[in-house]
Order: C-alpha cells, then structure tokens, then sequence
C-alpha cells in the first residue's frame, strides 16, 4: 500500500499510497519533541499509542459528524488518510489555562475559559509557530474570511465532542491544537493527529496530567500514562 | 496648574491638575526607550519635540472628528489633557510591513497592506506587551466586543487621517500605536501620544527613515530629525 517517503515531521512520516494521489499513509514515529523541537527523546511504543489513540478519536469524530482526513487504522502505527493541502495554521482550542497562555497574557493557571478560548498560530517552525490575529492569518494562510469562520466553528465544534469523548474516561479536556487541510473535493476537514501529544488531558479524579506535559515537564513516564489512556477507551467499547 | 506626579512613564510623566479630577498634565521627557526598555538614552529638546508635534497631531485629528483627551499645550514640553482610565491595550495600525511583523511573522519588508493590519498587544511591561488576539483583548481589557469594534473602527479612522496629515509634509505613515481610555461621561477617546516615537514614518522622496527607528537602529541624530519634522509642520500652517 504505502510507496514513497513524501515528508518526515516531528512526530509522523507521510508516505504516498501506490495507485491513489488522494491517499496518504500516517507513520506514527516514537520520537517526542518539545519546546520546538529543542528537547527531544525516543519513547519504545509511543507511535503506536498515538496511532490508536488519534484513530479512535478520528472514529468518534466521524460519528458525531465531524468531516476528517481519516480513513481508517492500517496497523498498530500507521493510518490511511485522505491527503490534503494543510493550511498553516495551528488551531488551539483552551477550555483552561495552562501552559504558553499563562506566560504569554499573564492568566491564572488552571482559570476556566467560557466561551473557550480560539488561538491561532502560524504553523511555521523557522518562526516558532508564532502566535497571530485573524488578519494576520488570511494574509498568511491562502483562506478568505468564511474559510476562517468555518475553520473555528469546525474546532469549536470538535471541542464539543471531545469533551464528551474524554469524559468519558475520567479525562478534563484542558486544551488541544488542530490542524485543517482542503481535500481533492475543495473541502475543509479536519487533518492531522488528535493524541495525548496535542491534547492537554487531565484525570478528573486525581488532577494528574496524562499527556505530553508528562515528558515536557519530566513528570513520570510517558509511555505508561499513554497506555492508561488507551486502556481506559479499549475499556469503555 | 499641576499639582502632584501621579505616574511617572518611559517617556511622560503624569500630573494631577490643582481643583480638576478630570484634567492631567502630559509632561515629555527627553528619554528614549528601546525594546521594552532595554536600550535607553537621553536625547536634548526630545521631549519638546514630542509634545509640540503630538500636539499638532491631536489638533488636526480633533478638526477631522476623532475624539481624544487633548485639550491644549501649555508651554513647549507639557500638554492639558482629559483624565482617562487607560484601556491596557497598544493598537498598531499598519500600511507597510516593518519592524516587529517583519521578523515575527515572516512577511517580506515594505509589503504594502491594504487593509491596514490591526495588532493588539497588550500593554504589560512585565509580559514585555504580548501580540494578543481579540479574544485575549476582551478577557484582558475589561472591554465588550462592541468597544473593541469601535476602538478599531476609530483606529482605521485616525490611520487615513494621519496618512493625509503626513503626506502633505511628505512622509509615508509606515506603522503607528494608539491607546485609547474611557473619559469621565464613560467615552472612549483616543489618549497618550501621536508622535515619531510613536509612528514610522519614512520620507517619501528619499525613504530616509524620520522616527523612533534612527534610535533603534543607530541611523543618525533622533533631535536632527525631530527637529526637520517639527519645521516641516510649522511650515505648511
Ligand atoms: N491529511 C493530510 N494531508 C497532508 N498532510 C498532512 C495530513 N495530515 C497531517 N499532515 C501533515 O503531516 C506532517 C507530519 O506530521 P508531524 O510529524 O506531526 O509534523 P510536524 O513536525 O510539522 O508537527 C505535518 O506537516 C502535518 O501537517
Ligand atoms: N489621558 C490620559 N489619562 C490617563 N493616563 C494617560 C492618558 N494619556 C496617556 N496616559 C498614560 O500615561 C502614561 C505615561 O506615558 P508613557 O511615559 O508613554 O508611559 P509608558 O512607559 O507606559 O509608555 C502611560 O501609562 C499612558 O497610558
Ligand atoms: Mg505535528
Ligand atoms: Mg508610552
């Protein structure tokens, strides 16, 4: 199925589909990056966490009427997605504050947002991802107005659903970034990853912090937290 | 007239008027700042300058239909203004690419924006005044979503006034902050300063830049400047 390299990130390789230019194959690696990409590790596992993880979220998504890239799990690290043309934007949505907003606008930690907060950053890594305004992201994006209008009430909406989803599970969705492309049909949908790498996830119950912060702020183990997280969604079908 | 020092800025101090809550006196230092202070000097006649320039400034706009705290200048570095409960927010208005966009979101210097670019930061020495979305503006601000459309539609309204002020003495308005307040009948009113700290302005036959940036960058003496700004404004009257 898979053909040829078309592009390494940080966290996936994305390889052509013999036979189909409109496919993609995800290959989730299990390298982790933080702090664009000045700390860096390995973590034996952690793609394929990802890849299941990211693939049930994709599923629940589909269910709940949410249009996405994603086709289906190939194996334990690796996807099908629809290919698309990725706008560079980083779309963060923050039900509480934690993390870069606490620093940057001076908000108290842990502080609800109601209505969620929207925040888009420029996805460029010889920036720094910075952050910017609507303006700034029609100027730099290749989007009109309405493409912009359509792109946050999509992750609002994603917001909605994934607080269930997680919920159920005993997790605070605390915030997440998303990625947006346009398909071979012109549409928007939802690309990318939803993991524990781009979600901020805190259980209910304990306040513990089950995501990436694990390993940006050298908290535990990685790889153990993201097993818990899929167990508890293997556990609750 | 004044009376007590309220506030002392990088670049003003502030006074309270004898027997009017409502007035303060505006007195122009001969400081520059640079880079959230970190490049500091002191610089002759400055202050006077800014104040008989900023002054000029706040007539020409007060003929045109913006409202502001002006009221007169008193004497060659201190104006009379209207007190205001400062609104934290730096409005950045931009024609052109330069300076701080250049380098955080990539686009090419002298790129023309047509609509200007509107930036908000906000006005936090401590948090060295972060780039802000509207969203972080409103949370920040203590302002409704209907007073930041009025503060920007008031913005865009300065900008073609001040392109014409400036234009008629031959200089290109590249950039430019304003602050708003609210006055004591509840109003928001365009308050601080309009001067070359303040705004880029490039001359339009030679492209020399006549600002703050001959500071910033070393380019040559900031009172020769100033001086040549103020001269051509008295002469056009
Ligand atoms: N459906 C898709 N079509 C095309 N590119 C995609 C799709 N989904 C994700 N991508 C892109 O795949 C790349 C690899 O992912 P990742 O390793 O996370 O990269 P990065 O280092 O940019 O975070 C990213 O540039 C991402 O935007
Ligand atoms: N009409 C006004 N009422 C109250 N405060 C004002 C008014 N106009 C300007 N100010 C404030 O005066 C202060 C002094 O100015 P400045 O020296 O430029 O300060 P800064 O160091 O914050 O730039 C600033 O905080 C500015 O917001
Ligand atoms: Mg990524
Ligand atoms: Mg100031």
């Amino acid at each position: 199925m898979k053909d040829k390299l078309l592009y390494e990130g940080k966290a996936k390789q994305v390889f052509t589909v013999a036979d189909n230019p409109e496919l993609l194959v995800l290959s989730y690696k299990n390298d982790a990056t933080a702090f664009n990409g000045v700390k860096k590790a390995q973590f034996q596992g952690k793609g394929r966490y990802n890849n299941l993880i990211s693939a049930k979220v994709f599923e629940y998504l589909h269910q709940h009427g949410i249009n996405s890239h994603f086709k289906e799990a190939l194996n334990e690290t690796e996807q099908l997605v629809e290919k698309t043309t990725i706008i560079p934007l980083e779309v963060v949505i923050r039900n509480v504050a934690a993390g870069s907003i606490v620093r940057r606008i001076g908000v108290e930690e842990k502080r609800i947002f109601n209505p969620p907060v929207i925040e888009l950053f420029y996805k460029d890594d010889d920036l720094g991802d910075p952050l910017i305004n609507d303006q700034h992201a029609l100027l730099l994006s290749d989007s009109t107005p309405e493409d912009l209008k359509k792109i946050k009430a999509m992750a609002l909406q994603v917001n909605e659903q994934l607080q269930a989803f997680f919920k159920e599970i005993n997790l605070q969705l605390v915030d997440f970034k998303l990625e947006f492309g346009r398909n071979a049909a012109g549409e928007i949908v939802l690309s990318d990853e939803v993991s524990p790498d781009t979600c901020r996830l805190w259980d209910i119950a304990t306040g513990e912090k089950m995501d990436k912060d694990v390993f940006r702020e050298d908290l535990g183990d990685l790889v153990t937290v993201y097993d818990n997280i899929l167990s508890r969604l293997e556990a609750k079908q």
